[in-house]
């Protein structure tokens, strides 16, 4: 390579630092995972590293220790202080020249934050609403990575409506999720949420609210839905690391039940903080 | 935030330069080129910097100025000393916290390199083999967009299997176009090509080959055409900004031809030649 530019500056390559030619900013060459801790517990860590090493895996970045990336999390929340922390991590191939097919030997770069969990109280107790968006994204879904212009985009269109999250609607006619989300409905004692398949990512909170939604007596249905059957449902939620459940008071122009967070999804909200406030008690 | 970690390291959050924040590395959140000069002269640069215009519109980065990157452009390419280079650049939303919603008055940030051309005389005189794999990109490949991930892994397969490029075949069960190029086939004397649509970048090396063929009196048929047809064509060739036309040889399994580039493909690159060595006869 002859030379550089960073916005107008000529710069020898040699002197840039190589997160400059990281593979995650030429190609989105990379995975990542969300988790956060609860009261000065790291949650679900186990379910986090196992998927992330799936992710991995999937797009064959070998070479990363999972082991290490575990105390890497570990080291970093210790060191934070914070009971209540987000941590987002990524590893990408690696830096080298752009081109699409990969060295084997390429070095991953692994790159982490901690910050503190957002007071989400306001969402929990008033709901949200929502907006739908054509899932413009790509069909493998199941991998967390780093290409996620397709969620950026729909969730803006949201956020421009006054939504919380966009819903995204694939070219069937059926929700696939949220933009950074899961979607669930209720509809009279049965919790619908799409099946996990190559077009969603498998949520971990969705795992444990299947658990409290069975451990409630509720059915749970695997199976997409309409936006005009999520505009009927009873009661609307989305799932997401940070924030686990998240009342949905209105869905595009529908306003769900009487405009306030329902019962079975307070019920479940309690349930599920069982498991996030178990050592607590203990 | 509290505290970012790069591989084993702890540190401060302010002494990370903002590239570790690039939009682009969280989510791919940002729109590329990539053009070429052939002997000394920048190769249709307008139309690279018209494309890259609409792209950026299309994901909605703003401020910024065309006339501005033209020059910079320019200045880079002056400054290689090079009279076949390849000039890539791309434009990311910006650095920021990681936030699906992006902040309006974000800057965002200009990434250019030049490198040499490498010699392709090789790939023009003994033509390439390619292979399929099922197109895992997303639904807006009209934009050239930094999620690059699924043509990464494509690339892969088709490097891992010996050939020199991937082959996208949709869900329909039709060939897009390739992981990182245009893709045509000659049948008689008609060349066939995908039209465009949301799933196709718009090449401009397709334009200029539309152009030469029907300068060259063939016929120009916008249709997807399957795996099935395309091993049946009399000739195939890929097109890419940093090689033009580049013949096939191989389809998978099937040998095109007699296995040796076809005459109307070289027709074709003769005829596209006119117009990248037009200045050189002025």
């Amino acid at each position: 390579m002859k030379l550089a530019m960073l916005n107008d500056r000529i710069v020898p390559v040699e002197s840039l630092d190589p997160i400059y030619f990281d593979r995650g900013i030429y190609f989105g060459d990379g995975v990542y995972e969300v988790l956060r801790s609860y009261h000065g517990r790291l949650f679900a860590l186990d379910d986090h590293l196992a998927r992330f090493a799936r992710s991995l895996a999937e797009v064959r970045i070998t070479s990363v220790d999972i082991d290490q990336v575990r105390s890497r999390v570990e080291r970093a929340f210790a060191t934070s202080g914070l009971t209540d922390a987000k941590i987002y991590f990524h590893v990408t191939r690696g830096s080298a020249p752009r081109n699409h097919v990969w060295n084997a030997d390429l070095e991953p770069n692994f790159f982490l934050t901690v910050s503190e969990v957002p007071d989400d109280s306001r969402d929990k107790a008033e709901g949200i609403t929502v907006s739908t968006h054509p899932d413009w994204r790509w069909k493998r879904c199941d991998i967390k990575s780093l290409n996620l212009l397709a969620n950026v985009l729909a969730r803006q269109d949201a956020a421009e409506k006054g939504c919380g999250e966009a819903i995204l609607v694939d070219e069937a006619g059926l929700i696939t999720e949220g933009a950074g989300s899961g979607f669930f409905a209720i509809l009279g004692r049965n919790l619908h949420t799409a099946p996990l398949s190559a077009n969603i990512l498998p949520s971990i909170t969705r795992k444990f609210v299947i658990q409290a939604a069975r451990n409630l007596g509720m059915e749970v249905v695997e199976q997409c839905l309409t936006p005009q059957q999520a505009a009927a449902a009873d009661e609307l939620f989305i799932v997401v690391t940070t924030k686990d459940i998240v009342p949905v008071v209105k869905f595009d122009d529908a306003v769900i039940g009487n405009g306030k967070p329902g019962p079975q999804t307070a019920a479940l909200i309690a349930e599920f903080r069982k498991s996030t406030c178990s050592h607590l008690s203990a």
